[in-house]
């Protein structure tokens, strides 16, 4: 690329390391940039270091937060003994957009994977645990439905058993609109399984 | 956005700011920063910032780049007397990978549009006419061959003409490997009339 002075090159380098974002993007963005007016570039830089820089786990659900605890955690309106364990925070955003539910959420960030060597340990299972010694009623599994997320399901439901804790699964299903003609089989055997009597 | 924390929430605005990044984008974007080393980031970070700040054009061809003159004017080896004028430094960047032009570039940042209000004034014309009372041989039109484009090399056409200076139009036709059944007739009708003896 000695085409392109050295800092135009650097800079689509380091944006085509970032997930799909190919070479071609890479000098869209490059150029883009380029172009902006400079204190929007300034806003950009910062907002990327300061996010990375101040970013940590909340010290109850260790979702990704700026603070100590997380808006969710913090807030005393929500129902602090109903948990909705997920793999990570962007599964927690899903959630949080149905704006329906109100209880407090734990993140795994990880699912068990024996072909990735990713044991009970590598995610975040044992401060589950920990914070089934408080008050909680009831702890709602909704790890995703690949074998990954089903293998953690399996596992953390054996965990919580013997604590006399609720457990529960989120249902699988037919996706609402969706056609039954383009749905794998697997799905519409656990559409049937869990169907409910009207 | 408030079940994410107010610094997650500002680096997913900014990146789905970019083009080509919508909100599902900018949120695995904004996640992949925030797991990447804080080194890597910072690196990223800088290399926005310097790009925007250190950029601005070649004072020969208005190529962007980061010292007075750009690589390729910079470059003894290079036909200074050939030009070729581009609409902007990635279709300079897309003849350079061809790596068989010799001559030099010369940057519109733009084309001429009456649909968008942009008049030859709007792009660097002007730069071009006074690079003409240099020692140059030929000028090369590669604007693109939209209506823009070719308005563009109209207007340039008879602009450099009554200089005596050689001008030239890149070819229009079928792509190599195109398959003709696929192409628009337009292109076909360009193919046909630019026909060359074998």
């Amino acid at each position: 690329m000695d085409y392109y002075s050295s800092q135009i090159s650097r800079l689509i380098e380091q944006l085509s390391g970032l997930p799909g974002i190919g070479p071609k993007s890479a000098q869209r963005l490059a150029f883009h940039i380029l172009n902006m007016p400079e204190e929007n570039v300034e806003k950009l830089s910062r907002s990327i270091l300061d996010a990375r820089q101040n970013i940590h786990y909340c010290k109850e659900c260790l979702t990704l937060t700026d603070d100590e605890l997380c808006p969710i955690c913090k807030n005393p309106q929500r129902d602090h003994s109903v948990i909705m364990v997920v793999e990570d925070t962007r599964d927690l955003a899903a959630y949080e957009k149905t704006g329906k539910y109100e209880g407090v959420y734990h993140v795994l960030h990880g699912a068990i994977s024996p072909m990735l060597g990713i044991g009970p340990n590598d995610i975040k299972l044992k401060e589950l645990i920990h914070r089934l010694e408080g008050d909680v009623r009831e702890v709602i599994i909704a790890t995703n439905s690949s074998l990954e997320g089903e293998t953690t399901a399996m596992y953390i439901s054996k965990l919580v058993k013997p604590t006399g804790i609720k457990v529960s699964r989120i249902a699988s299903g037919v996706p609402v609109g969706g056609d039954l003609e383009y749905i794998d089989e697997v799905t519409l055997l656990r559409a049937l399984e869990g169907r409910v009597e009207l």
